[in-house]
């Protein structure tokens, strides 16, 4: 009895002679089968139980028989597919939170800039008013659902012999309509945050639970994924987001950063001046632990690990 | 009968004698009485019949005189009223077309930025259909409206083998949330518009005859205020909105912009590309008149002057 060659590809089994001559063409309807090719083979070794698989020196010649114009087409489609479910799988979760925290910078963004335009406007009604109202959110609620007339009353301010031009009800109503858009825009904001909130606590608990969600969260943009953030060491999640102080570093050799992102964590933010190195070494030492009992789906121990730092510092 | 001078400043009329030292004040109340003080000096007059005005000459004694301290309060608050009641007027009614394209402007920024930022992340859970939809309008509606699957038999795809990730309801549903706050802006984009539209046709009816109601109204923002826009000659108004080319053209000698702003008129837009220079230069020269017709409010000739270029071109 003639031996046989067999070996699988992405086309499918093929069985073959001595001089690598096609004998039989078993197709892979999809990609499935692909996945399972050890059972196509078992299929291919009942049929032909003399084969044997084709010798790493035999694979050149069996592939210039793959080059016939026949198999083009299956070639396309199964790779096609096979390049789609690839994409598929590796768009994990935390490619969500990457999409929420940059649409949550994002509106924040045009919040702002909208605030700049929206002040700018109603200064020419009302600059005291404008002036006298320095908080944002503030701001723009009392534009919503005070009049010129009431808010000096509220501020205390003389309403007559202002430096505002006077204003016929339509124009007025336009600068209270961009305010009220822009109040939506806020709502907007918060729901992006909430969502973010979330999608953090589910999917990395314990970074979540040291960092805060938003901190965490842009740990993890800056990464470009958990895995990244996974393998980073703890200094350089200390630094990370402080960028362009740490290039200024390396070239100039001005100080390096003692903090990126991470100087915005209230342990940080609340403590002196000259201990927030020391903080933001701690705080990323067990951050770097929390990402990776995360990226394991490890047991929760976020909040015990915040304990630790807490009691150092208090 | 000894001879008096009198003078009047912001503080009131003064009346000296010969040596100029004060015989009488008589202040101003509020800074109305100021702006009429020819009325204050005939009162003067009529008590003092041998006075006459404060010779040029003498006026440095004079000042030295109202340099007493007890005059300080009252200077700070007239001139206060006074500088109030100045940029009072000095805001005219084309300030507000200036915030109103800029508020437009802004909105289009933000909406621009907030629908790719939507369509990266849509593009996880469903890149075909992302892909197919190159509309912005049509792709935020479709978001708001469809689910993946209605979507792929609209679109006549295939919905298995897509190489989206699948995504839970609630993450579904902050996706469409963004999407419907995007729809908001964009109808918030849509009331600006419609103001400027109106304020335009109010205050400068000409121009926006010609020009069209966006267009008119960049020029003006660029300008700075109707009246800087109607002493800047044709051949300035024809490059506005083109400064970059301009700059260019002066320091390179690179070829000089035909066209700012003009350029997306309706009339160049729809004309050869050899057409366009001549046509800019057509159009700009009837709103430097229609701008000039608006501020000195002439008569509506807009109509007409549109006419003009219409027919010389077609």
């Amino acid at each position: 009895m003639a031996k046989n060659y067999f070996t699988t590809c992405i086309l499918g089994a093929f069985i073959l002679d001595e001089q690598v001559r096609l004998v039989k063409h078993i197709p892979f309807g999809d990609i499935g089968q692909w996945k399972e090719k050890q059972a196509a083979e078992e299929r291919v070794k009942k049929e032909f139980p003399a084969s044997e698989p084709l010798p790493p020196e035999k694979q050149h010649v069996f592939l210039r028989l793959l080059a016939r114009r026949e198999y083009y087409p299956s070639f396309h489609l199964l790779n096609k597919e096979l390049t789609k479910g690839q994409v598929r799988q590796n768009t994990g979760e935390d490619m969500l939170i990457l999409q929420a925290v940059n649409a949550v910078d994002e509106l924040s963004l045009s919040i702002n800039r909208l605030i700049s335009r929206l002040r700018e406007w109603y200064a020419l009604y009302n600059p005291e008013g404008e002036r006298a109202m320095q908080d944002n959110g503030q701001f723009v609620q009392s534009v919503i659902l005070q009049s010129k007339e009431e808010l000096f009353k509220s501020l205390g301010i003389p309403s007559k012999n202002n430096m505002g031009i006077s204003l016929g009800p339509v124009d007025v109503g336009i600068i209270q309509q961009l305010a009220k858009d822009i109040h939506a825009l806020q709502d907007a904001k918060k729901r992006q945050e909430a969502y973010l909130e979330q999608l953090m606590k589910k999917i990395c608990p314990n970074l979540t639970a040291i960092a805060g969600f938003l901190i965490g969260a842009r740990l993890l943009e800056q990464a470009g994924s958990l895995k990244n953030l996974m393998e980073f060491p703890a200094s350089t999640i200390q630094i990370l987001g402080a960028e362009k102080a740490l290039f200024r570093h390396m070239k100039t050799g001005a100080k390096s950063p003692r903090h990126g992102y991470i100087a915005h964590h209230p342990l940080i933010a609340s403590a002196p001046q000259a201990l927030h190195g020391k903080i933001a070494r701690a705080l990323a030492d067990k951050m770097s632990l929390a990402v990776k009992m995360d990226y394991f789906k490890g047991k929760f121990i976020g909040d015990k690990l915040l304990e630790e730092v807490q009691r150092r510092f208090s």
